[in-house]
């Protein structure tokens, strides 16, 4: 998972471009970079760590330019170093051009060997530096013809922004996993992962890139291309459950009110009667809405997160691990004591983190703990952008339901199931399951197929 | 503002120190220090900013030995630089003495001019280091003497860990201003200005230490010393309101009972019709749970805060300035939609962030907003350790309700009583209102008087 | 000019490499670097600035294994950055090769263009990136087979040392423009610029890599290739005048003696009645006790160097720069008071330089100022490796003698003669002499050609 | 022994300040700090390192005023750390007063226990500090009378620049054991340890500061105090052995003649049949030529000095110090073979270096090597300012001269005799010669007094 911007015509675009990945900092906190230009010259900035951090103002005044796209990263492949942060750019035959993608090619490790074959040299292990070699070696006359070249030859998720001297270029897979939406500031053009990066610049939400769609962005407009044969959408579903924030528009919805309905059917599908029903903030938090309004079990706040911690998925940090979950959550004794309480997360992976939730709420006094978890049972990795843990360590690819709930301690468990999970959804056939079903929708050498036919 | 921890006999001490201060984190973010001895060596790490990003696990490492007293600092007097971080040592005639302060002193200056003259070579604007010249003067043989001797001449709110070779000493001032609690875990004494550092710790919550106690922990066992003059407690109400963590027990009570009473009582005095309640995240979410509940009208989020952004109130950052409370809070447009909003929330203090808040629940669709503010209004400044800005510029001491409603352009709005809150909290006589009201506990020369007497 | 060394078969193989590069550091001051490897890892480590500054101990400690290449890099072509600074090394399709280049490559450019044209991507503006890029494009089974097919296409000086899993391989271009020789310490084979790296390590001179030589050192012993047409050698003369360190054997004999009998020549040249010779320390000292022994005129220090600056042809400071000379030399009045001075140095370039120390000797007193220079008039630029300054800026290429004289306001000023010079250095057709005579020994397109056929 | 600069009304006063430590860089390299003052505000920057590394251009920019203070530090007392680096400045009830000072206090401590004991407050483990706390306790009404005060109080070697709101004080220990001289440069007053500052910037040498003088320089002019009972002066004569720069007017001479003298007198005290005379690089240079003026010997460069590395005596490396002196110096095989030799130097400390050096030369070829030393055996610590080692380190307190010629392995050794001294420095009764004889001229308890009386 990554968060990508770019920005076409703007006096400061470098500012806006910070502002935007300011915004979309849930989507990666391993590194963050921009690169702006002014048609001549490409400046560039990227450290590790948050976008707050890498860029101090002075740093942002010398992003020079009225172009400059962006991108914050959560490590999928590539080692963790600066050497992989994004974007960058290339000296080419053409001239320069920059990238910042969002997404995993399933095939890059084949690409890349050919490549090196021939004589190319790598720099990087990020598999986006592949598509730049594939457009540095097309034959192709036009930037525009050795795009569509190159990512023919790719296979898997890319949602990514180029950049050369005077067109700033929009480019999503055919099947569209991951989001990418086009935004309008007065006469400044704007591409970003999700649209909460709009909101902040005031700009005004136009469109989703299209599935498979190439976009040019130059002074004479904008230009669509679709090179590609067409297919199916598969949208990553996780970006509904958990990933995108919640006041974001992600595939032609708000995710909130998707995850107040993922709530509402989780309620039908697993009725319980208790005292209250509580988030595992803040990512639970409107799943848990959405259960008490069905039930009308009152709702409270059970849990108080610390603000000075980012998302458990996301931060590991040693030294201090063996707190695990108290590091990010604390219980209310006078709140909790002597209740049956309902507790709403958005999944289990391991089921460590839970077990210790649910020890942590059981010590706090409640006399009945049940869980309810507003997506199907994770079984399967993911490989379109994704840093799943492999399918050893997801405790539901091995387990049952029954064996997670007694792991955990909960009193009950509930799961929303697929079917009801696509009907919230309201496109039954545009989204990828795999990560539930094991029903990969881009084949590739060397998957691991699921041992039995999905039930879906 | 800022947060102390000590901890006295543990292997180790600074992890439970940093650990400590992590949870405390909200009581300052400017800078954190942890000085560790084993008796014979001191050690001491400070550094500007958070505390995980002030203490690697390297450096924790290097703080050895079974005790260590911890500080993190929200600028009070003394200029933002790393000289005025805490704690700091001395080397005085008895040997070593440590300090972590929390609090402001309304002498400072006079009697920081005496020591001056006399010879004393000051090395910071922390008001703090008059208290180690005052100890360093004193003629008495004992440390506890000294102490007596050197917290008698000063006045104002001091909650202190003090550190020797030999001991952790805690005092309080006797009014008692701000927090301090002793907790325990196994054979390791603990003192912290929240409990909400026990909780991580899984220390227990012993007791507060009492006003106007010193206290000291050695190898012997615990001591208590009432050296100052019997005084009435006036505790700060607004870490009731907005300064504690909502998981802290402070001054006998959960924070965040307190403030779903606040929401409560603020609902019974200003009532009104609407389609939802709303907080402003996260610090109203309490009192909006509140005042939803009493009643009835729906809670909902229909303002979604980006989790890496410290508090509005704490962290300026001039170059995003402009975009204001857009980088905290978004709105959702799909909830707000022509709807009837009831926003709560803690405070107002200069008008304009609630006057753009507003603005943004309106540009997102809602056809009435109706604000509730669960503290009285803001009138005066304090001079017991909050950085609240001059009077001039706190709205309310120059605006009657009816202005600000105007100028935030609320369709109503509605604060908590003084009488209502002293009732919430539950006795009537212990707590300090000067900022509502003008009526300062603790008088010194210089202070600006209300032009009016109190009408509580 | 740069410097470089290749340690073979020693367990602490990068401390020797950053000890030999410490001995050359006058070779290079603007980066440092070595690569390592064990055979299996290769490990980095670069950075601006000096060796010592570069290179704390504990980083030397990472660089494992027995084998190990190092470069100390002043800017001839690239910019001045990281990016451009040496060892670097490549993964291609036979594994992994590291480089370390001393020297300019006249066709850079054009081979480059060909390169991009062809789909390759630079990462940096080094020649010597060229030659990597020819080494992974050609089609040659083996390391050595393309290593002399991708030295063939490029023309220019080259000394350098690849590494690969196995070998470590020393290349020098067939003029030997500039030097490369071999050491052996016990079991350990070394390659350096100079000798001076070998006396620290206590290695063993053993031979000249030899001109169009291709050594690989592995494990099985030495090998030599000579895969290139012969050529006559054309050293570069500036080594002996002013570049190498006096203690190295560099050509085949020691620096300081070639430097003495410049000195000799000089004076049987220019002879000139006077009290005392003083040189321009430290570069002018050699040649100045060889004029001195030649004419029986007393030899003394007159001129103090400050130890903390490097030198001026190297170290510009703008902050200081008004102050020029000054900051490196002082005149001492007590020595040249009423004194015949004669002031010996290496070369004048702009003569800026001399003008101001002539100005600062003649302040301290002295009577008379003659001025010997131990090379010729430096007239045409260097293409070859060395920085010197465009054919506009090089004084003597628009000055005669006696303007130069007028200009430094000297009361004498002699040149050693391009005949006598030849005649010191004792080979008449080894040397290059195109910086005096514009005669350059390799062509190619675009060179500036001198305006009138050479006189000698 | 340390460097101190001060400058009154320049408008460029910090700038100059740098310039001036620049100089005298050889006096300290372990910090270097200044302060800047333009009457009101004091701007302050200091750091571990090289001046040159301390001061990049844009903190020097930062240091505004037309007065400012410096000072080059190499660790006499106090431990190496920046809490140590001068200069420093407190706030007292006069106002604020900074200080640099050179030389080291016998009475420290006894003075500081006091202090302690009185209430003071230390900061740091400087003796200089114990001078400021004086200061600041005094009760005289004006600054003049207090630094008499304080500095009769304090007993040791002291040259000292103050700086307040609007004077530049310079005072110097009654004996002026350590240098100090003033300068002018047009309007502008410096102070300075060594007058190659003054020539650096420019300016004409003026005058020591007298034993025993306080100078105050304001805008109403210079005014001369001498506070102090009458003392003889006891100079120390290291400063012209070794420490000052040999271009520097010290004591009234310039220290190049005086080191040529001390080879002259070395020669006519120890002459030997040899072939040449090489010095031991740079230090041992002036006696060197000094030597062979005396005795005919021609003089010539054996020994290489590695410009990148500071002196021995002063800059430890432990990762590299089992390379010894072969880091710093490569003796010449083609100028020493068969070779009988005299090697010149200023000093054998522990032994050590002298024998590395002996064995370096012997290795290339030397037939017999001569070693003359320029000052006589060290026998004694100082306790005036210099890092010497303990007693039972110095190899000359333990050994005869023929012990110490075999372990040094030289053919012939001798030192200058302390008569023979005496007379080239030509005023018998004005040096300490402490190191030698062991007649401390300062007397205080716990000095190590000398077994037997000294026989000079």
């Amino acid at each position: 998972m990554c968060g990508i911007i770019g920005i076409f015509n703007h006096p400061e675009a470098s500012n806006l471009a910070y502002l935007g990945l300011y915004a979309m900092q849930h989507r990666g906190q391993e590194s963050a970079g921009i690169i702006a230009t002014d048609g001549k010259q490409f400046t560039s900035h990227k450290g590790m760590g948050l976008v707050a951090d890498v860029f101090p103002e002075e740093t942002i005044a010398k992003l020079r330019g009225t172009r400059a796209i962006g991108h914050v990263r959560y490590s999928t492949t590539g080692s963790s170093s600066l050497e992989n942060a994004q974007p960058f750019m290339i000296n080419y035959s053409l001239g320069t051009l920059a990238i910042a993608h969002n997404g995993n090619l399933v095939n890059a490790e084949e690409t890349k060997k050919e490549l090196v074959y021939r004589g190319s040299i790598f720099q990087s292990s990020m598999d986006s530096e592949v598509i730049m070699h594939l457009v540095a070696c097309s034959r192709e006359p036009k930037l525009i013809g050795r795009l569509a070249d190159a990512l023919k030859q790719v296979k898997g998720a890319f949602s990514i922004v180029f950049m050369n001297e005077n067109e700033l270029i929009a480019a999503r897979d055919p099947q569209a996993i991951r989001p990418l939406v086009l935004g309008k500031l007065k006469d400044t053009w704007i591409v970003a992962s999700e649209s909460c990066a709009f909101d902040l610049l005031e700009a005004e939400y136009v469109r989703e890139i299209a599935p498979g769609e190439i976009l040019t962005i130059s002074e004479r407009g904008i230009k669509s291309y679709f090179p590609f044969p067409a297919a199916k959408p598969t949208h990553c579903v996780f970006e509904y459950i958990y990933f995108a924030r919640p006041d974001s528009v992600v595939f032609g919805e708000t995710v909130y009110d998707v995850r107040v309905r993922l709530g509402r059917q989780l309620a039908r599908e697993h009725p319980v009667d208790a005292d209250m029903v509580i988030p595992i903030p803040d990512s639970g938090t409107p799943a848990a809405l959405g259960y008490a309004k069905e039930t009308g079990i009152p709702f409270d706040l059970g849990l108080i997160r610390n603000h000075y911690v980012g998302r458990t998925f996301i931060e590991p940090r040693s030294s201090i691990r063996h707190f695990g979950v108290k590091i990010k959550l604390n219980a209310i004794r006078s709140i909790l004591k002597d209740k049956r309480v309902i507790v709403v997360d958005d999944s289990i992976v391991r089921g460590t983190t839970s077990r210790k939730i649910i020890k942590m709420i059981r010590a706090a006094g409640a006399r009945e703990v049940h869980v309810r978890i507003s997506s199907p049972p994770t079984d399967y990795p993911c490989y379109y952008g994704i840093d799943t843990p492999t399918r050893k360590e997801l405790i539901a690819s091995s387990h049952t339901v029954e064996d997670i709930r007694r792991y955990i301690t909960a009193d009950s468990l509930g799961y929303i199931s697929i079917a009801g999970l696509k009907q919230v959804v309201n496109c039954r056939e545009c989204f990828c399951d795999a990560c539930f079903s094991g029903r990969y929708p881009i084949s590739f050498p060397g998957l691991e197929q699921p041992a039995q036919p999905s039930l879906f």
